[in-house]
């Protein structure tokens, strides 16, 4: 399972001060530190941009490129920074992300195609909402994937996001279970292999306890390698968390299994 | 995911020398220390009893249900023995196990029919050997599932353990992922839920380090847990592997989750 930081985000205060005052450096920091974590691609939300968006977005992909060579996720629903990540960026990029939402399959699809490059899918309601149960998030899975094709795209570029609900909801660990499920079923439904991605943040939402919180992260991870699942984004700074998914890859990948391998 | 306790066994020298000395004392300690720590089933294995199976048997049986009202599993390969636990008994027992193996088929498997028994069936080879992949499993299961039915009790009363073997084996990923991929097709192979259980400890045998042996088992866990799987047999005084389940369990099982049911 390949770990991807959700770090680098607005609703962190420092990164936020950094956007506001121009300031690379306390970004590549961050960077820095994700990647010694163990990040194998960083997610970039940098909010909702209302203010020169475009200018902002092209500052924050150099400010991370001019340290890492990972891959980024572009995080925003805004297109206009959504264009200017992929035309600053030099590295690969993975568009994150679409959806049946009219706003983002009219103006964020399109610029996969563009860039000819990875897009992350949601299985959101084309209203927003989240699907209710496993069967809601094929319905939507199979009506993202059509939309998709017309793209022209190959398949490979399309990876799934079957979206993530805190278990503290009233049917929160129906649709953790109804994750897992849809993350085993979807290579069926499309007939080939399925790229998929999940936030695990959100499930823990509302825990009393650290303790509590990472101990069910770290099995829900375990389980999600389990269903298939490629790429985990997470808190990368949750130690646990990440030693329990290289623990999961050193067993759901090919080859052989050696106890030095593990942290 | 129920929690059958591993630690009544024979290899622990200070059971054997109870057993010996007809001692009960430090066999109840054992069995109350394994309630404790969470155990809601106890796997009963005395070795080979060459001498006296039947009285050590009885013995033992008595010795533990004196001070528990917990499942007990008697595990052990002499027929002579599991006989006089299923007589010797007054609360629920089963059968740990048959197999394929012409004498565990002749022998053990009818014990199942007489007491009207759960009984635990290991997709081994006829030969005793462990099948190679998943299908190899698949296989023997059809096979032993075949066997079982002959002794017209009800499917409900078989449990299916895949056998796992150490990660350190030289394909032991592989066979880590048939395990998880047996127990989730198993359904499907045999037309209705199948009742399954996998002995956690193998896995880690020729583990470098506690930490990495507990961080594998626990990963290992909750993977099988998103495989469905129904017992899990393992170290019960390995406590965060019991945390896992514990955490995993909530998930799995219907109804809401809060965050107070976490140890």
């Amino acid at each position: 399972m390949l770990l991807v930081s959700e770090n680098i985000q607005i609703t962190n205060p420092a990164i936020q001060a950094a956007l506001e005052g121009r300031d690379p450096a306390p970004i590549q920091d961050m960077v820095r530190r994700c990647a010694e974590a163990g990040a194998e691609a960083l997610d970039i939300n940098p909010g909702p941009l209302t203010r020169n968006a475009e200018e902002k977005m092209a500052f924050l992909v150099k400010a991370v490129e001019a340290v890492t060579d990972l891959p980024l996720l572009i995080d925003t629903a805004n297109p206009s920074a959504m264009a200017a990540a992929l035309e600053t960026a030099s590295g690969k990029v993975v568009i994150n992300g679409f959806s049946l939402e009219p706003a983002r399959l009219e103006r964020i699809l399109p610029l996969a195609e563009c860039h000819q490059t990875d897009i992350v899918g949601y299985l959101l309601q084309p209203d927003g909402h989240v699907p209710m149960d496993a069967d809601g998030r094929l319905t939507q899975a199979v009506a993202l994937y059509q939309a998709f094709l017309e793209t022209g795209l190959d398949p490979g570029h399309l990876i799934i996001d079957p979206v993530m609900v805190p278990l503290a909801w009233e049917n929160g660990t129906e649709q953790a279970r109804a994750v897992l499920d849809v993350i085993r079923m979807l290579p069926d439904v499309f007939g080939h292999p399925v790229r998929t991605m999940a936030g695990l943040s959100n499930l823990t939402s509302g825990a009393s306890g650290n303790a509590r919180r990472l101990l069910t992260e770290g099995a829900y991870a375990a389980m999600l390698a389990s269903a298939g699942l490629e790429m985990a984004l997470l808190n990368v700074f949750h130690a646990e968390t990440v030693r329990v998914i290289r623990a999961c890859t050193l067993i759901t990948r090919p080859g052989p299994f050696s106890w030095e391998q593990l942290p």
